[in-house]
């Protein structure tokens, strides 16, 4: 997909924005989804001037994780590209990750010994603090610094969550970083071993083995957080950036730091924040408009409110988001796109399969099929239910940035 | 798509026709497409019958040339088989186009020298008239017949347009064909050599050479027209014919040769008409009806005014279309299906990715979801959006012509 579009690129100077209202998507909550319930007058506007339909992040019944639906959103198909877990999370914490290394998802967690086995008694530590986790890493830093000839480092993340970056000597593939989670993923167990899943993993697996060794020994007077379980072990996936495929500066609009991370896969700039809120994410843009071409726009609380099963703050978040619409339309974007990464229906409290509504406005939009940006008014749109990994070509077709296929 | 429908292929005797509009789609002109503006009460009375949906002529967000968009309508999948610009040409100038040739599109353009290099003043040679084009084919053709073993045959287009076909002693391939274009795009800048891009294309560039030489020295006294530059370097490409596929006899009825052309590349014998007029093209129908099992009908003004941003003359060829369809409809073909090749949205004047309108009347039609043959309301049809390519598996399913697959 990505490379029929490249083929045909020609880019005039269009200014484009990408707007994610991330798991923005939902099923009807009694009788109306989070959309329909929100009140957005400036979204009902902005959909008389829009082309519109709902997209599947993946496949058809596919629910998706962030990174994998993101990269379907920025064009790349998600089932050729895929970044691992340890890698998103690395990102997450703005870890600078390199082809050299591999990255490791941890938690701290509470183990002890009953009839001479390691068991697992809480696999979140009790969920320790942050200052505590930050306290802990710092020992692990200063302890645990090289095996063989990997160099460890250690970054701690919110509570009891933690990434492991091991940087090898030389380029390391996906191919060799199959190993086995070691969360058991239930109390009273043991830790699982971290036992390479293929022959190429081998060498790998020593090393991890060794470092889980090293950490259970600096962390055994710990009183909680005296281990670690280790999952999502995954090498630096090779992308080719928009400015390699289309010759456009790109930009990353975000807040939390994964996003920015998925956005840097893909050769977006990540813009500076004063303030850590939507409007400043939007003055951001403001203060950059004439520096990019791309902008990337990524709102998270969406999302978590679906996850947490809050309808109505899902539903308010909605609308603060519609409040400061006309800020960003004032800027006058040749084409405004807005969907959300996947649906997060709060009655079902995670991400889902369902179709995300999406809305293109530009001067060439087949407008007046949808009422408003909704789930069921969008799927009346003239862009039917189509893969996200085709709206990055629908965005710059409508921006006149790309030429006829064939003669 | 084309293999799978083949093996699938249990033709009876249905008789069936594929009627064209050409860039019919639209997209509001503030409130009504192109189609929902025309009053077509012929197109209402036969949609009660149909089946209906609407088709993208290539992928999601992606504009088609006419060539490519012809093939996906004629089952093949437009990303594996496509149509040299410069066969498109040819074939739309009536030059007869064999495996043995490569066409070329060229432009008569001014040159002259500033510091002993040749610049280009004027890309188009101040837009000749036709008349004018004619006399200096005729002198190239007169003084340029053969290079080694090469012949070398000219024909005018419109203005400041030609298409030179070279006929090769051997057969020819695509990869024998990959010349850059001469055309330096802009004015002010030395003709570009006609340099092979692969190695297979040595040969080629060695007589495109020698051709360039001799057009030069021919055209050396002209005012304006002293200098051709060429493009869309290209070979016959290899189809296969809807007789060998599918065994049927198939006809095109169309006014413009590039359709003819087109019909041809894929078996089609093109009907003889009496006037150029879609009257003709009937009347045509209407006398071979017992001699063709399917036939291709293209009408080619709709696009020609969407192109001009002409919403009204584009409505009027619409109504026109409408008010001669009884005729067609009373010929009694199993299965009549009408959509166009691509949209040419009169609001935005060039071709576009927009959805196409189809409907398909049969005795087997999925009838009744749409009102009217338009965008909007094809779109509520049993067809949903669809790729192109697969509308002659409808066609021919609807006729009864394709069996089960599988046991």
């Amino acid at each position: 997909m990505h490379l029929l579009r490249s083929s045909l690129k020609n880019f005039n100077k269009s200014k484009n924005i990408l707007i994610v209202l991330d798991g923005v998507g939902g099923i009807p909550n009694k009788y109306k989804t989070e959309l329909e319930f929100a009140k957005t007058p400036n979204l009902n506007k902005l959909i008389k001037k829009s082309e519109t339909g709902c997209h599947i992040p993946i496949k058809e019944g596919i629910t998706p994780g962030s990174g994998s639906a993101h990269l379907a959103l920025f064009g790349y198909d998600p089932l050729d590209f895929n970044i691992g877990r340890g890698v998103l999370e690395a990102l997450g914490l703005d870890i600078d990750i390199g082809s050299k290394d591999l990255a490791i998802r941890g938690n701290f967690a509470s183990v002890e010994y009953k009839n001479k086995k390691l068991i697992v008694t809480d696999r979140r530590a009790g969920r320790i603090i942050t200052e505590e986790n930050n306290r802990i890493v710092k020992k692990l830093s200063q302890n645990i610094k090289i095996i063989d000839k990997y160099k460890i480092f250690f970054k701690s993340g919110l509570e009891h969550r933690f990434v492991c970056k091991i940087s090898s000597p030389n380029k390391i593939s996906k191919d060799e970083c199959n190993i086995q989670d070691t969360d058991p993923q239930i109390v009273g167990q043991s830790p699982l071993d971290p036992i390479n899943l293929n022959k190429k993993s081998l060498q790998t697996s020593i090393i991890i083995k060794k470092l889980l060794d090293k950490i259970k020994n600096v962390l055994k007077q710990e009183k909680n957080a005296n281990f670690a379980l280790l999952r999502g072990f995954s090498s630096y996936p090779t992308i080719p950036t928009f400015d390699n495929l289309y010759g456009i500066k790109s930009a990353s609009v975000t807040t939390y730091p994964m996003y920015k991370g998925i956005g840097r896969l893909v050769g977006m700039e990540p813009l500076p924040l004063n303030t850590n809120s939507l409007q400043g994410q939007i003055t951001a843009i403001k203060a950059n408009i004439n520096n990019y071409d791309f902008f990337y726009l990524h709102i998270k609380k969406t999302d978590s409110y679906g996850e947490d099963g809050n309808f109505k703050e899902k539903v308010k978040e909605i609308e603060k988001f519609d409040k400061l619409l006309p800020q960003l339309i004032n800027l006058n974007f040749n084409v405004v796109a807005i969907t959300g990464d996947h649906s997060t229906p709060s009655r079902m409290k995670s991400h889902s399969w369902h179709p995300v509504p999406v809305l293109i406005r530009s001067d060439n939009s087949y407008n007046g099929l949808s009422k408003r940006f909704t789930e069921s008014e969008c799927l009346k749109g003239s862009l039917g239910i189509f893969e996200a990994k085709h709206l990055l070509t629908y965005i710059f077709a409508h921006a006149g940035n790309l030429d006829k296929f064939g003669a």
